[in-house]
């Protein structure tokens, strides 16, 4: 290794790696070479070794893999806060659906997409997995900034944004896969199908065919509400998980969104079927969707993440106060505190999102050659000392502007809390335009 | 008005008043002469008619009262992340108490109150309720720092940090009192009894007895946890407020810490007897205590108000946070997502603070005549865009790093984020002394 040059250096700081054996390295460093990393070790043996062109003092800061939002809407930022604590059922006829069939175009989810990406990088984000519609907008959005997303075209059985005709949503579906797939390294494409109560069986099979033919997730919400619940069972007679499973649909190229009303033997099959899970406490809370079974579901070896949802449902991006709800919510629900714990939690947050991407070979830990997708948090302030244990203040006590520096692809994204590549001043200046089109106070 | 002087006059923000008519101004101002507020108005007539000695450019940002976290250990924060995610008695008994028993003394307790005092300002709350031991350590970190306290020595009936002899406890409590009571117009005593199951009723009696003659606020934790309203039942045959009533404590001088555990007819008694109480989302989903009925305790009209509780069971002291987790956890509690809307959760954690500890008539709210405890919040953020409603994203987005500027007493105490009157490194380093002695990582 003696000799060896590094792009970037990262030296000083309590590492933690979140790899196999959960490594914390309590003066550490971590060396990148173009997108990847190369070494993570003692600060001491690798800053003898390696010569680095630009060397960033991680010296009282927590350096960390970035973290993976497994579950957004991201242009949902332009309606973020538009329409709170109302019935599910008026929240979303009455403000969400009518708003984004009025509004949404490709330039608006473009901005509101750079804007979650801001959002995003500023609160250590380095992965998201997102469907929405007008996908394409989101797709310019990733290449433009340096982030790393997953991202799926919407596919629905009703006329939607862009996609007036729902006879042609599978082939929208396609084409975005065809359109996308070649352009960056970042980006992977993935279909979204919206749900089985959305998407007839047909729909649901064509979407999964085609994401098998291209090698590509397949997405869907799945088991959020007690109405979906009741209509599956009524439609199709049988819950939402049996239907999936009916339909051959569960596998590991498959990602569940929320997964709340779900019993034992269907968290069996999720484990068994190897299928990806997001579990997204606050939206579930905010929308009354109902409290999933976490501990159960980690219990069973089901491959759980974390998600934020879209910012309508949340109202914001940042991983690590989803992280705290998670980790709370389920020892209130459950009446023991010992469950969910902070490192199960993080590891959640991390490698259990690279897991349920099928993404561990490239991102979710600090090991070498995975690609430099690395956050830095800054230790040295008030609600952050003193510090017993790490995992502990990454889940309860850290928030997302207590990340100072971002590495995504090996690229600096963000300095001092400073963001680079992308001109957050305009972006917010253009989704301040289009929210006063949407409409009330601004 | 005219040719009026002020000491500081806020101008151009969104300025919430959190008064009775819940005012918002587009673009306000607040003028401030010494410690109280003088006036608030549009900016434009503001500016015209009042002259300042500073002016704080509040454009962009959004102003408002001060939060008021209703239930705090401040110096808990030397125990922060120290254990997590353990039985409850596990938690109590091999940590927490032998740590306070091993750890405290009044050195300790004033620093990691003055670490906590950091914390708080930086993240927006300008009074604070306090109860614990070694407290005229915390007086003095309050004196010290420019915050608004009550403060109230603790008092339980077993051998506790600085007072091993529990025969004297209401004589330490008293002595407490008369030491502090004049000190400083931002600082109001308190009497803190632990609990029902941990205090005599003599005790109780007692300290409510010496609180009345002193006209200061009683405290006591109440129907937290299921093992109290056992234990309680087994004692006295009655649950814990009905014995707190039959000692005659319940009066609106009495604030009373979580009411988790109450019943319909209890709820209707806190509200017809005025006492105050504090709702702890945070702290009761972390420690698995249970969820609290806020929405009954609202529409009945008790007195509550919002707390972080400890360091040690939360992990944080940011009530932004607070106000997100109280909004949420009920809506999934109850299945109703109208629920705990954004503006009862915020006016809980100003007005309803206020009202709690029967201090409306100087805080609480932007209103002339009120003391100047004033923050402003930066907008100008990724995540607080677009702007729709100004209370849902104080609930739903903004987080206590959003707070820019913070008055207290008529003070500027903080300004671009730079704390002013205390040394934040100093404290730091201090805690991290103290912590490196309690143990574990450091």
């Amino acid at each position: 290794m003696t000799g060896t040059r590094a792009d970037l250096l990262i030296s000083g700081g309590l590492v933690l790696t979140f790899g196999g054996d959960k490594e914390i390295l309590e003066n550490g460093a971590v060396a990148v070479a173009d997108d990847r990393i190369i070494a993570v070790g003692e600060a001491s043996g690798l800053g003898r070794q390696i010569g680095a062109n630009e060397v960033l003092n991680a010296s009282g800061c927590l350096v960390m893999p970035g973290l993976i939002n497994l579950h957004t809407h991201a242009a949902m930022t332009c309606f973020r806060g538009l329409a709170d604590d109302l019935p599910l059922q008026e929240w979303l006829h009455e403000h969400i659906f009518p708003a984004e069939t009025l509004y949404l175009c490709e330039e608006t989810v473009y901005w509101a997409t750079l804007l979650a990406v801001a959002e995003m990088i500023k609160s250590g984000t380095t992965t998201f997995c997102d469907g929405y519609f007008y996908e394409d907008g989101a797709a310019r959005a990733v290449i433009d900034s340096g982030i790393r997303a997953v991202l799926a075209q919407g596919v629905i059985d009703f006329p939607a944004p862009g996609i007036p005709d729902p006879g042609i949503n599978l082939k929208a579906a396609e084409a975005f896969i065809l359109r996308w797939r070649d352009k960056s390294s970042r980006l992977d494409t993935s279909i979204f199908c919206h749900s089985p109560y959305t998407c007839s069986p047909e729909t649901l099979i064509g979407a999964k065919e085609i994401c098998r033919e291209h090698r590509v997730l397949f997405q869907t919400h799945l088991a959020e509400t007690q109405a979906e619940l009741d209509e599956t069972q009524k439609r199709y007679g049988r819950r939402p998980v049996a239907h999936l499973e009916a339909l051959g649909l569960l596998d590991a190229k498959t990602l569940c969104h929320h997964a709340v009303r779900v019993n034992e033997g269907e968290i069996e099959l999720l484990a068994h079927s190897s299928v990806g899970v997001s579990h997204n406490p606050e939206s579930n809370m905010k929308l009354a969707s109902g409290v999933a079974p976490l501990p159960r579901m980690l219990a069973e070896g089901v491959n759980v993440g974390l998600g934020t949802d879209g910012c309508a449902s949340n109202n914001n991006l940042d991983m690590f106060q989803e992280m705290d709800t998670a980790a709370k919510l389920h020892k209130v629900h459950q009446g023991d505190p010992a469950l969910s714990s902070a490192l199960e939690i993080a590891a959640m947050a991390t490698y259990g999102g690279a897991a349920a991407l099928g993404m561990t070979a490239i991102v979710g830990s600090l090991e070498p050659g995975k690609k430099a997708d690395i956050i830095i948090i800054d230790l040295n302030q008030p609600h952050l000392t003193p510090l017993y244990e790490p995992c502990s203040h990454l889940v309860y006590a850290t928030r997302g502007a207590d990340v100072r520096d971002v590495v995504i692809d090996g690229r600096v994204l963000m300095r001092q809390r400073q963001l680079r590549g992308i001109d957050e001043k305009q972006i917010m200046a253009k989704v301040r335009e289009i929210a006063a089109g949407i409409g009330r106070k601004q």
